[in-house]
């Protein structure tokens, strides 16, 4: 049996590393700014990265803080700004270090499934009407990890209602928002308002994870907050490669990275849509992401779901899927398409089909 | 009134770091290994500077954990492998940063003062056979954080073993070790037992602070917990940084870079020492430390140490010293030297002298 093909991470290929480009940025952020980057700093970041971030999201520079990824600085807010036993609001399915984070700090989860794509939100009203109003909803609305689902433009509205109604916070995590290959964007909640959201992005999936470059984008009371804590933790992030990152963006080299990040994924996503069809068919259940890393496959029946060692002898890698669940998931499989070339795509699926 | 001195916070001068060096280390770095170093990784950090280390300290490559400096990895280890309550032995005055990061976490702690630069092992036997037996004993044996005293080996070797007859961990942080400007070392604790230590050290004083790369050794079944803690609160620091400082050392950079900062610090030390002597003179006491960053003095009364209201008319600031004691401090100022010309230093202790 050839290596088997790996359904597991949601990572970019190698082939879209930038890497000359980023070896000019590394030069010209030490040359030019080394005094400051190579010193000890403050834990906010990078402030050109800050200001030019602070400027996309059209809020000021100390709403936003950023860190050694998103999942970081997410860590810092469940430190700093929540308490164990609190009660955090979750889609189920959802990322599964998310789930880890806020399960190791104690924290009390209730999960609202995903039917369809979408959470329902008239049991999310009964649930506060019962009393059980959560301190945070962490909700991925572009592209969700793992399922692929775009939240519709409604339900996001409805969401910050409830929100502003009973006083909790919507943590929007959208690392993916910016990778789509078909359709309209939907204002994201942190456009729609910055009392009651955090937004959590990074440039992991525009330009290279191992940069280790997040950021939040909240409310200056929860980034103050997020900062001290930061600071204590470990003083501060890196800010040589944050102000790569930066170079990066002031060379006018995003743009054109991101468009050739959607040729490449775009045409992976439309095999892998293609390939579920053809092998797949009526064994399961899926939606046809509009961007994102990801495709979520809810198979028939939960006996269907291959053990690892039938995966093994199959070829192929997945994900755990109960990490993506309070409980359940018996039925789930996340189908991660960006770091697959269209052939492997192909031949993975086919395996994947011969043992379910 | 000129510019403020500065006798705040143990950082290296800009004009110290290798900025023509390290943009060399990123370039080949990126483009010899980009491919691991700009994607997600695994949590012990990049392996050749793992193995470097554990190669230096004589150990597995398991035993070695890097992070986003080693206070990063201090907070792991503090959540990971202790829990709130537990008791703490730490040397006072000691490290700020460390003495927050114990407290956030809920620990318990009890204070040896040192007296002359040295603990009393006397009293911290006595406190061992009450029965107030700690996790961990937390020292930096080598030019101490804040006073600038080194442990002897009499001591060192005293505290191993009741470390050893009574099972607790001695964290060794180790930041200042190579920068010994006379005299011969001491062994490091892990030297003489690697079952009861945990060593940890960083780049931040030999290369540069800003690229945050910090590691530990321990015995497995500590940095195992630390790795999976690390895991799940940021998947991986940057290798990217990791990776230029094993470029640095890869090209033989290291031991000529240090022998300049010896040559740079070592007079700065010297000048500090000297206008001591003849500024302050008996009005205060102050080790004579043969490394490091720090001199501590300690004044004769603590009406003499000056507030901050008196520190800026004075042209200079001081670190709050309160910051380094669980209580006390009061005669206490902590004087780092490394960051200042001889002539700063000069003018910053007669100003010094001048308002106490």
């Amino acid at each position: 049996m050839e290596k088997p093909i790996a359904f597991i991470r949601g990572i970019p290929p190698v082939e879209s590393f930038p890497k000359e480009k980023l070896v000019e940025c590394a030069r010209t952020a030490i040359l030019n700014h080394g005094d400051l980057i190579l010193q000890y700093a403050g834990a906010a970041g990078y402030d050109p990265l800050r200001e030019w971030i602070a400027d996309r999201h059209q809020v000021g520079m100390d709403s936003v803080t950023l860190g050694q990824g998103s999942l970081q600085l997410l860590d810092f807010f469940i430190h700093s700004c929540l308490k164990p036993g609190d009660l955090i609001y979750i889609e189920q399915p959802t990322y599964d270090r998310t789930l880890t984070l806020f399960k190791r700090a104690g924290m009390q989860l209730k999960g609202f499934n995903l039917k369809h794509g979408k959470i329902d939100l008239d049991e999310v009203e009964n649930s506060l009407r019962e009393g059980a109003v959560p301190k945070a909803f962490y909700v991925i609305p572009d592209f969700q990890n793992p399922s692929g689902a775009c939240m519709p433009l409604k339900l996001r509205q409805r969401l910050l209602d409830l929100a502003r109604q009973y006083d909790f916070l919507v943590i929007e995590d959208g690392p993916y928002r910016h990778l789509r290959y078909s359709g309209a964007p939907e204002p994201t909640f942190f456009e729609q308002n910055q009392d009651h959201v955090m937004h959590m992005s990074s440039f992991s999936k525009m330009i290279s994870p191992g940069l280790r470059v997040g950021y939040i984008a909240a409310p200056e009371m929860i980034t103050s907050s997020i900062r001290q804590y930061a600071e204590d933790s470990s003083i501060n992030s890196s800010y040589l490669n944050q102000a790569m990152i930066f170079e990066f963006i002031r060379n006018g080299w995003l743009e054109n990275h991101i468009k050739s990040l959607l040729a490449l994924y775009g045409f992976r996503l439309n095999t892998m849509l293609e390939t579920l069809t053809t092998y797949i068919g009526d064994k399961g259940e899926w939606l046809e992401p509009q961007g994102g890393f990801f495709v979520g496959l809810t198979l028939k029946e939960s006996e269907h779901v291959p053990d690892e060692q039938t995966c093994k002898t199959g070829g192929i890698t997945l994900s755990n899927s109960k990490g993506f669940y309070i409980n359940g998931g018996d039925k789930f499989l996340r189908l991660p398409f960006c770091a697959l070339t269209p052939l492997e795509i192909q031949t993975g699926i086919q395996r994947l089909a011969a043992i379910i």
